[in-house]
């Protein structure tokens, strides 16, 4: 037997969780929205709603589009944005390690079942 | 903003959790498998699904159904069964504490926004 969790934070809904993680540190990676919603096999048009329903409900700017340009544009994750990430990533780590050790307080007798 | 989770016990699938939990728990003060269905407004054929699974995936009998008899039989957790409902009880609650412990040690500081 195991624990399953699933995180998110909630500002009048669903603000951020493990998609938007897994949208936007891939933004992060690639500097492209599009690039990014496909190697999630998510359409743009989704992930660009994803986007604008994090920046409302975080209340700051994620991501900073360039269009077009002699570099042909792309998404940029704000600083702001960054840090959030880095924050993200630190909670979500401490949040699981310390689940799973609630857990073996609680059930680590019966866990070999 | 505020933190939100989700937490289950996995077992080849999912064991029990919250719906499990809702659905045992209303058996051990009704006595009735029906009782409590209707209480969740889910059909018996389900409950009793559920309650199978529960069964298969935790490896012990949650559930002692009396059929018949003068008292109209019934369905009783099993000394086994609340026992599992207290470890789980204190497990979900602590759970619970620590992770909001932890949203506040990351987020603290942003959560007023």
């Amino acid at each position: 037997m195991r624990v399953c969790s699933k995180i998110w934070l909630d500002n009048d809904g669903k603000a951020f969780g493990e998609g938007p993680y897994q949208l936007v540190k891939r933004v992060e990676r690639t500097n492209s929205l599009h690039e990014a919603a496909h190697q999630l096999n998510m359409s743009y048009s989704k992930a660009w709603k994803l986007v604008q329903q994090i920046e409302k409900r975080l209340g700051f700017a994620f991501l900073d589009r360039k269009v077009g340009g002699l570099s042909g544009g792309g998404s940029y994750v704000t600083n702001e944005g960054k840090e959030f990430l880095k924050r993200y990533e630190r909670f979500e780590s401490d949040a699981k390690k310390i689940i799973e050790k609630t857990y073996q307080k609680h059930f680590g007798s019966l866990s070999k079942k």
